[in-house]
């Protein structure tokens, strides 16, 4: 068989070609909307590689983005790597010190940057080597300091066909970095041969079932991990796209909804919530072609899920990813035999799902052996396949760490229950390694929290003498519940749920749970202020 | 990214271990059903592998097969490629001359054949160099001289799992042979690779559309084009199976529909044709949850699919494809802003359709320029992509004129309209050069036989001193015609659909048009016949 190169120019050429009159839709920062076909997009997409080709961008040459969902971030996803250069998504929600690191270390040519969040960049510009910036969006000036290119000039007066290159499916495409909880960020690259696999597996009618007919609303950011690569798979298929564009509001997005029939959309929790309120608080929307999404980040509560269907007949699917994975690792669908019941089907929305095709997996214990099907035992959760990164951008020290024996470790500790459906039960760093077992700090939390008493609780393993780890937990009371709760009460609630040994050793009432700058319990300051406490009851 | 191959292995890991409760249904000749389930069938199939490896099969070597769709044939597809080697398919209905051909060329070392096809085994058994012979099927015993292992004593004893090896992608899976009409068959080899990837792109939204709650009967037969990778696309979704057997008669076929609820078939249009007058013929039998449908090896005939629809809904797309290409080169389905009336509808169902997700394509005219979108200018359709064959097995001369600049010449001329639907209107031996320009025989043939006196009537090109190549039409008029048209009749009654350089130099009339062995006009014969007719004149 021919040695046919899977490079997103296949994709390009195919939607473009076949599919010429479909159209794309995006909003502009200010409410516009520019609707464009896909013979348009291939024009457009042509003349941004032919300006960029005139700015000094070659092969494996960096290009940067600071943007939102727009069809001129389209346009960057495919002249970037079908040039052969590569596109680097920036994260606009890091911090700038982060936004700086990422910069620099990915050693951006240029950066692409909607009008918006031009204040961003001000900031930063003494601190990044970069010194060309293009300006997106329909505003014609921009009140700045910094030297703009208006991305529509850019493009205006080039040729509408370019000569792609002929790619190796090694080649590079994109690169995105992790925004680790701790340490610098870390980078990932996508070759062409990952994106295109992982774009058509998406595809598959029991992940996301994208075909022709599918009107796609794009939510989840285009700097998150590919945009969970459905912007190759909708060009691929000839699919309709809509774009959010820049601080779209629910009511924005469910008025693209209703207005361009979308049928299909991919979002986290939060954003599901907000448009869930949206709809209620304003009844009336037509939104009846919309009977699909995806729900990534995290599970989507099931209260939450069960509220769309039942209310707006909308079906939430949940899918598990990382940077690292381009993301798809699991999809979460009931297989045509089970017969649940209301609690059952919720209970299954919950975990993270089935492994996707083309990937394999190992759940390992903390003796290094394998955890067995039966939704009890905990292992980390270590994957391979074609989209799964083998290294770090120029980070060794990380790549030793994370990639072993051909393995990438996700760092999630999760059950595998005898249908092969995955639940994430903690992260690694996280879980309490006691006696060579583990102990899930979530699911201590969780039924800690359940206590009626309590606000907020978090688990944390501390250094044991004898036992390696042992779990504490740190509880906030409900105001006015102060001193009318005992750590016994506490340990006597969640006695029912657990073996003996999961129990923590001591409970601990705080006023506040430190947090993370994105809300998340920073379970590292608790475990840094009480480190010596099981040390000292031994000495 | 990590270097993970595309094996088939992993889809049998997948669908074995996700989905070990899904069903395999397989009859067998005298009509007992077979059911087991994945798990079974993973368990069979490491024995397979087992049985093999001590039979002397290494990484490599061919293991033929001269067999129906059944479970067993479903474990040779999976145990021996996984294991390394690789399966060739007989055609069983090829001439026993070229049955023993593919045999020695391809140089198997064991030949699985099912029972019923014992006797032309035994037929040709000193002619071949294979020694070693396992029967399939429920019998006992056979009547024969040959010296036969039956598959399940085979397997029995072996263990239940197998260490299968880490294999390339472009490790050799599978190979089959075309049955060209002119020469020695072609061998074809497939590579892991290849299988992989079409496999996944059949199963796409917009083509076969298979998922796990997809119930698949297997109607096309396993030994033409790996039966289009559906096998291997079931298996890696978990989707249900069933499998027809052995000479599978038409109530054989809808009682299987019936009972397990099949959803999705693939077959050619004379089983569509039978499958139809059978259900006329039996009326009552509850086949709704069969919906769709794949027709092959020729477009189905518009009546048909609108009789299915009407009557049974149930939709036939129509797929095209060759050995060469895995198969899958083309699907029809129409786009989904397309308004089609009944006429267009059932016009475009005529057409082979789009071009599928990662190959590419060139239609090339006469004079090496590429053919126009207007549905009108002819060229040949050269493929490139990654399930396209490179090569032919041992063949380097038919290589060289098959596979030119990294393009495969599928023989086919076709034209393409302007919304990308394919057509093919003639095979490249029987367009008739005239001019430096094509003149389709096919076209005029059909408008030949639109003349009410008409029987049958075929074009060929005969060679010109000036225009190269200039059309004869050789027509058969009905009986009692004779005499009553004339030659000034026919090229009267077509000359308002054609150009005038189109029309036929001359017409004869004949009294039976020649025949190959499978009822094709064998235009080979009348070209032979009448080579020098166009000479003549112009001496």
């Amino acid at each position: 068989m021919m040695n046919y190169p899977l490079t997103l120019t296949n994709l390009l050429k195919r939607g473009t070609t076949l599919f010429p009159q479909k159209e794309i839709v995006s909003r502009e920062l200010d409410g516009t909307i520019v609707r464009l076909n896909y013979g348009e997009f291939y024009r457009r997409t042509a003349q941004l590689a032919n300006a960029l080709r005139e700015l000094g961008i070659t092969k494996n040459k960096r290009v940067g983005t600071l943007a939102w969902n727009t069809h001129r971030h389209l346009e960057l996803y495919f002249a970037v790597p079908c040039m052969g250069a590569t596109y680097h998504t920036v994260n606009i929600r890091l911090s700038p010190k982060d936004i700086i690191f990422i910069i620099n270390h990915a050693e951006d040519e240029i950066l692409f940057i909607d009008g918006d969040l031009l204040p961003l960049l001000e900031a930063i510009k003494n601190q990044i080597q970069v010194k060309t910036f293009v300006v997106m969006g329909n505003q014609k000036k921009y009140n700045t300091t910094l030297s703009l290119i208006n991305y529509e000039d850019l493009i205006a007066k080039q040729p509408e066909n370019y000569d792609w290159p002929e790619l190796d499916e090694w080649d590079i495409a994109g690169m995105a970095y992790t925004s680790g909880t701790t340490g610098e960020p870390k980078g990932v690259q996508y070759t062409h041969r990952a994106l295109v696999l992982h774009s058509i597996v998406a595809g598959l009618p029991d992940i996301m079932n994208i075909s022709e007919s599918t009107v796609m609303l794009h939510i989840v950011p285009m700097f998150h991990a590919n945009a969970w690569s459905i912007p190759f798979a909708t060009v691929m298929t000839g699919s309709k796209q809509v774009f959010t564009g820049p601080r779209a509001t629910p009511e924005d997005m469910i008025g693209l909804i209703e207005r361009e029939k979308v049928t299909f959309t991919a979002a986290v929790p939060v954003i599901f919530r907000m448009l869930y309120e949206y709809l209620k608080a304003n009844p009336g929307k037509d939104i009846s072609t919309w009977k699909n999404s995806v729900c990534g980040g995290s599970a989507p509560p099931p209260s939450l899920v069960k509220a769309f269907k039942e209310d707006f007949d909308m079906e939430i699917y949940h899918a598990y990813g990382l940077t690292e994975t381009t993301p798809l690792i699991t999809w979460n669908v009931p297989k045509s035999y089970m017969k649940l019941d209301d609690q059952a089907f919720y209970d299954l929305k919950t975990k993270q799902g089935l492994l996707v095709p083309l990937l394999e997996m190992r759940i390992e214990k903390s003796d290094g052996s394998e955890a067995k099907w039966n939704g009890e035992e905990m292992g980390e959760l270590l994957v391979k396949g074609p989209w799964i990164a083998k290294e770090y951008y120029k980070d060794p020290d990380e790549t030793f760490r994370k990639m072993t024996k051909g393995w990438f470790r996700t760092g999630d500790i999760v059950t595998i229950d005898k249908e092969g459906y995955i639940k994430i039960v903690d992260r690694i760093k996280d879980v309490i390694k006691t006696g060579g077992e583990w102990i899930s700090s979530v699911d201590l939390e969780n039924e800690i929290m359940a206590h009626p008493a309590v606000l907020e609780a978090t688990v944390i393993g501390l250094p044991h003498p004898k036992w390696d780890e042992r779990p504490l937990a740190c509880v906030v009371l409900r105001p006015g519940m102060k001193g009318k709760v005992s750590e016994k009460d506490i340990v006597d609630f969640i006695t029912p749920k657990f073996a003996k040994w999961w129990l923590p050793d001591k409970v601990i009432f705080i006023d506040e749970i430190p947090k993370t700058s994105v809300g998340k319990f920073d379970k590292k300051v608790l475990r840094a202020q009480f480190e010596n406490l099981y040390q000292k009851d031994q000495e």
